[in-house]
């Protein structure tokens, strides 16, 4: 194995056992000795990428990076399927959960600033676009819903995860948007929304797909392939 | 001054500060000594009520009570009160701020069970009984609908004491009923549901003069009054 490729394999071991850490204890019990056990690597090998545990946060939250779902011919099914397909993606990826209890975490703030951001601003612009197309009721305040959206979706998933470690996420997203869909959508395709749980991993198949056989799927900067592309 | 008075004063001096310091840091964070600092009390003085930060914290949760809001003709609007009054008080008092941080941490969890069982136990039950008198459309279900809108206040709220620190609690917290009531309410009512965000503070002051008049205001069991009882 060429030593950049072991590099870059070492890197991965590393971000993925501190999105575990991360997601099992909060940033403030999370040790860099955990994470080197839960690693299998020797200090420097994790010091040699990660200067501090701030650094390793911070990596993790640049690799909890999500594609945006497929487009489909309503501008307003794209937003909720976000929802969806990271209601299927949560309970199953270690970097996108811990992602999420960094952002939520107030002691970590200051590292990272307002949680959810980038999520409420792509969101924003999906209700924008699909209320120009009057898909959205004329009175809906895009902004003052995607952040009602994304602030409610953050406390179902720590209610799920309380109460199941988010086995019923899926269950729960679909009916926030079920309940919250009519004060939205224009009444005409209020009906052609799918808000199914089992969408999400339907998507998220699709995803990797139609990832896998884009000609450019083998050609990502540091080597990884499409899967990881998706899952990181 | 009494000594028994004296022993309760100290007591809820230590309390409120702990209960600051816990909405401060968080559980994990928070230690005997900043909470000491901040209750300018000894510390043989707070080990005599309290022995641990286990028991401070379990402390804070207990007196983090609300009373029930004003009853009113439409059981529908009863449960939007709890939600628009507790939108008025979080900001304004360390004792909920810090159960709402305390009960959503998942390191303290083993202590303090699963999170809002409580809250979302009484609102199911208002949702039963407004749905047995047709205010509620008949095909939604009070418990997963209770469980989605206590989950998504807490969302909410943590995004408001993100982006503000709860300022604008109370109008995001009335636009989370506007966007979830016409999905629940029987149609004929959902007009007469009053959601409006000052409708908190107008509550919690009826409340307030309610029980100050009351003629047992005074005979709480440890001597606290009223008012003590309503912040408590």
């Amino acid at each position: 194995m060429a030593r950049q490729e072991r590099a870059i394999r070492t890197r991965r071991a590393v971000l993925e056992a501190a999105a575990e850490v991360f997601a099992e204890f909060g940033y403030e019990a999370a040790t860099i000795t955990m994470i080197l056990d839960r690693a299998g690597v020797k200090k420097g090998a994790l010091y040699f990428h990660f200067a501090s545990k701030e650094e390793l946060a911070l990596g993790v939250l640049e690799h909890a990076v999500t594609e945006p779902p497929p487009e489909q011919l309503l501008k307003l099914q794209t937003a909720v399927d976000m929802g969806l397909v990271l209601a299927y993606r949560l309970p199953r990826e270690p970097l996108l959960r811990a992602s999420a209890r960094l952002a939520a975490d107030q002691n970590a703030r200051h590292f990272f600033g307002e949680p959810w951001n980038e999520w409420v601003r792509v969101m924003t612009t999906q209700l924008t676009e699909a209320k120009e197309r009057g898909e959205v009721l004329p009175y809906v305040d895009a902004t003052a819903t995607a952040e009602m959206l994304v602030g409610s979706f953050n406390g179902i998933q720590m209610l799920s995860q309380a109460v199941c470690q988010m086995a019923d996420l899926e269950t729960r997203i679909s009916r926030m948007y079920d309940l919250t869909l009519p004060a939205i959508a224009a009444p005409a395709i209020l009906g052609q929304i799918d808000t199914s749980p089992a969408r999400g991993l339907a998507l998220y198949e699709q995803q990797r797909k139609e990832l896998a056989e884009s000609p450019d799927s083998n050609d990502s900067e540091d080597g990884e392939d499409a899967q990881d592309r998706l899952s990181a």
